[in-house]
């Protein structure tokens, strides 16, 4: 098979787009489809502020690294969440990348912020499943990090089988309110949230990976322990064999859902103007946040623990 | 386990329903869900003429046989699709399920219609796929007989597994038509239509064998030899992983895009009222039907054929 730009030996070839692609186009390519999805999107402008979250693994990074090419003015966010090994190997790659091209990182641990917030310990605490709690927490750093650095913009590296899979997921139960929020571009609904974009939604998990490898990015291959037996990973399996029936099944699934059938659910979305929490003041629908609702629980547990061992000792 | 109706001994177990029945109270089970969906989705009152679509297997059979025992005043309608021994076999189970039970069977077969009609025939001859040759052709019979015998509904026994499986197709490429039109009961939009159900849209392809097998029908077995490779199949796989992961997720996915998200894709289904075929006098939104056209193809094909015989000869 030859490049289809430039007739070399392809390295790398596309079945969704029935392409093949020599080392360089094929880099070519990947960074012109993450540039027309921020232009045709309207994610954000040359002289706005983006907050990258990285995680380590290669979409993130992969993300960053095109958007520091494109020349967009970008600060990398590190959230450790005090899964063992995991985020140590993760956060290693992340200050790696960051010191290796000169970039500004903000590195934050849950650990850090208050005695008993790694992921496995609040999901231990509030007997939620780890990927629940860990979603609300960085939800809410990423959030608070954006507002505290007055960033405009807040970046992430969901690729098209992360999307494709959570709108299985969301399409299964038809939850509309869920349908009405998943978008590439979320705009603020309050003056502490920023803009939040996920410039890589049309690329799949192995377009990155080629593109990390192929750019000589050192990320973390191994997944994060807590996604095994996930349902993400059984609605990404269903897909994975969808598309090899049907080549191109996952583009057209995202793409279409967000350029003609998203807005139908768009009323369901009206959830009204969030408040601020009375704990820490991010916005929040009830009186606190999900995050500070979290911390109380683990808390409470933490006393009901040191009061039991009073009383036993 | 247990039969949770009667406590005896449990011969099947629904995972879906977390549910086990011996023989007699599942056979009541089944007649009661689809008494349900029928009074729930309003497909029909006991004074209204029903037509049922059969093909010989399992879902038709189980269908009429559950009509004839709630009371309902029912025809059975065979349609050969001259697709070898299989079409003969089914037509053996119609006729015998038909004939033990003194119920009125209308017998049509494509063959007969036409030259060149036969399923196989017409797909070589268009070179069309064999599922949308015959798709095409079931819907102009089955109206044309519903409508010429003065029925008030036409029924036919597509299941679960099969309303999912198209579902989950429609969905996969957002086709919003698809999706307006589909559902449980399509209320005719022209006097020569009558309306049209799907008493058994949320009983599983599980459920309505195990119905047959116990209710001792004598159904065809095999699948039809063109729906290998189908498409269908590819997503019905899919469905059955998701299932096996989470029971209950195709009766959710059905259900619920049936009672709540169906109507946002209603506006999408005003395709207007259709005018009559030149050719045959059924409902046409062209000149003329989609069934005649297949035929004018044929024609013309065996005509193109017949000449170029001649001049070789």
């Amino acid at each position: 098979m030859k490049c289809v730009r430039c007739k070399a030996k392809a390295e790398v070839h596309l079945r969704a787009h029935n392409a093949g692609f020599c080392r360089p186009c094929y880099l070519g390519y990947f960074r012109r489809q993450v540039e027309r999805t921020i232009a045709h999107d309207h994610m954000f402008r040359p002289d706005e502020r983006i907050l990258v979250a990285v995680s380590g693994g290669k979409d993130s990074l992969a993300l960053w690294d095109v958007l520091v090419g494109l020349g967009y003015q970008t600060t990398g966010l590190y959230l450790g969440l005090g899964i063992g090994g995991y985020s140590d190997r993760s956060r290693e790659r992340a200050e790696a990348f960051a010191g290796a091209r000169d970039l500004p990182l903000v590195v934050r641990s849950l650990a850090d912020e208050g005695s008993g917030l790694a992921v496995p310990d609040v999901a231990a605490a509030t007997r939620r499943v780890p990927c629940a709690a860990c979603g609300a927490m960085k939800r809410h750093f990423f959030d608070a990090v954006a507002h505290e650095g007055q960033f405009d913009v807040l970046a992430t590296g969901h690729n098209l089988d992360d999307e494709a899979a959570r709108l299985l997921g969301n399409v299964l139960r038809w939850q509309r309110d869920h349908l009405a929020r998943q978008r590439p571009v979320l705009e603020p609904t309050h003056p502490k949230f920023v803009r939040k974009v996920k410039p890589l939604y049309l690329l799949s998990e192995y377009e990155t990976a080629v593109y990390a490898f192929m750019s000589g990015i050192d990320y973390v291959v191994e997944e994060c322990p807590n996604a095994e037996g996930a349902t993400q990973l059984v609605y990404k399996d269903a897909l994975n064999r969808l598309e090899t029936a049907s080549p191109g099944t996952k583009h057209a699934f995202v793409k279409e859902f967000v350029r003609t059938a998203q807005t139908l659910f768009a009323d369901d979305a009206a959830r009204g103007v969030p408040g601020e929490c009375q704990q820490c003041g991010m916005p929040a629908f009830g009186a606190i946040c999900s995050f500070c609702s979290l911390v109380r629980e683990v808390e409470a547990k933490r006393a009901r623990r040191a009061a039991a061992e009073l009383t036993a000792g």
